[in-house]
């Protein structure tokens, strides 16, 4: 079966995934609890080594009970912390993503909105302080 | 009182607030329960205009009670996100602002690393999903 | 003709070019060795002096040879640090060309793949340092 | 003459500058008015052939006159559009020089603290279009 | 009536706007004297605080006078400086927004070209500055 | 032993080392063949997990051999690579770790200015691609 075109490079389509790739596959449905692969690990199966370096890195982060470590984070803040990473980012496929995702754990869109709009307020102070130059506070140190 | 020169421009120190400016000097420090007014707002009171726009703003989304709103947040989380913002723009200040904030509300070394870890996972998967240009997965729509 | 609209403006058609705007069309498509000039250059073209400014820059950097140049680092060298640069940024008409340029060049997707694992890699190292405000290493000096 | 060390490599201190180096050293000293090389001319001339190109490319557009072209904008507005860059990307350097570049130019404080103010906004709404994934408003024409 | 999807949430139809939100509406369309409200207000009117402070901030920025406040800044400089900050971000509906706001004014391509040149120019200079680490310029102090 | 204060967190000294973390302590520094940890790994210490899933992710792929993988890249290409990523994101613990890397494998000032030039070209067309919106050139397709 051809796999279809996408973007820059032909993604590895499921009935064309053998070995390695094969598995991580599976692996990526099931601990996502989807029933399909999404393009950017389709993607990245263009170098299994690299696919295996990501989505092992993204699956102890992300997915930890099924890396078997305990997180001291819920998965919505994880959700909103890589949504702001991708709005800052300004990546599309992203924004798309962990949009989905936060969705799907049952963020509104009124607290969609809250989490952009710290996103935004953040942006213009950090430009603010790099636009000054702003020193750092001298606090009390923290123990 | 002569201001102590910082970064691009002379903050005006608290002893030579007057009017809008050391009015809110007073709500900073109020809302924020510290006992000085920090640097980024010492350098925008050089446009008492633009340090009311700002302060205006910050107010109503990091200290909602204050402002008289609701947030859907915990503060914890706002600040994990301003963290997330910053450190993706890598804005000294910013950061050690943040990360001086999160550490006072009890986050510990081990929880900011797996804040951090979030932030640099998704900026690798942003980086590669611009290059590769990965079009939207096709999702059945949330209602 | 018509020059058809691109983007904010309308690029100059290769047949309504004059003066310095076709002597340069015809130099990036005789050392490019291309039979037609990719959408940037006739974006620029709105502004001569500025289509100018970019190509010597562009020639001289991309095709030492062809200005009387002698560069250290081969083609594809050059080609993986502008793709570095592309997905770095997120520019997808950048990534689109570097990628295009890269694989005329011979790089495979495999390789491909291990250039934007590198790229990602140090997306995420850079978040990282900056993240935690980390100091630079006294490293001895090297002479 | 050693030349002192900054950054990661050591720039060519005026004593040492020879040739084309020379040339472009007396060239930015008459055209920017200024009786010493700024330290990113310094740095650049550990190669010849890329201090020339930026050089060429930066007195062309920011100082027309010198360069024998004539300009639709003015010195002050081409140096806000450069802050408004330095500050967006956080970029130490050059923040300090802009800055110091308009100050010389008379703007004052709170003028500064407009231009920063409209930087850091629309650093905001361009986290938002993009946080959104915004679709482009379908604009009437314009002729 | 139904509203329309964009992006990743469903933005508010005019028809739709109850309370705050309308008045906002109308407030928009007033001020910048035009007979539809653009997308990123309808998308933003999902959180109506939000809209609030957003449109607050951008009105007594960008629109000075219908905010009672004086600019220093004339509304061309102004538009260019977001323009500036949108090209740097690579922020699609932000470039489109600003570009025609820039034409409206009057810009033509030819100075539109030179903006973005300089915007270019200082995006290269910025990245050598960084890419260097060059340290500020010990300068005379300006009083 | 007391750890010194680098940065946000108080980073590991090696002499505190235990279980993984030393055991990742003694790779880093046969890996490298270096005869100290580099900060960047000593803040990322702690948080035990993260050290070891950026170390191993970073070895796979700098270090290619050592992680028994092998690469269609050289030594020097890949540093360039990640050079090239940290001068665009501006990053001043990763710009100065990478010029290091590249001089101990032999590039000289020349070289490394030639890279410089070339991240800062990618900056500027980068940017103009995005401020104009430039849209893809059709190709015809590689197979």
């Amino acid at each position: 079966m051809a796999a279809e075109r996408i973007a820059t490079v032909a993604p590895i389509a499921e009935a064309d995934a053998k070995g390695k790739v094969a598995e991580i596959y599976a692996d990526i449905k099931q601990t996502k609890n989807i029933n399909f692969v999404p393009n950017l690990w389709r993607v990245l199966a263009t170098n299994p080594d690299h696919l295996e370096l990501v989505w092992t890195r993204l699956k102890a982060l992300m997915h930890p009970e099924a890396a078997g470590r305990q997180s001291k984070l819920d998965a919505t803040t994880r959700e909103m912390i890589a949504l702001a990473v991708s709005a800052t980012n300004g990546c599309a496929y992203c924004v798309n993503s962990h949009t989905a995702a936060l969705k799907k754990l049952g963020l509104d869109n009124e607290a969609l909105g809250e989490v952009l709009a710290i996103v935004g307020l953040f942006n213009t102070t950090n430009t603010l302080a790099d636009g000054y130059q702003i020193e750092a506070d001298i606090l009390p140190p923290l123990e």
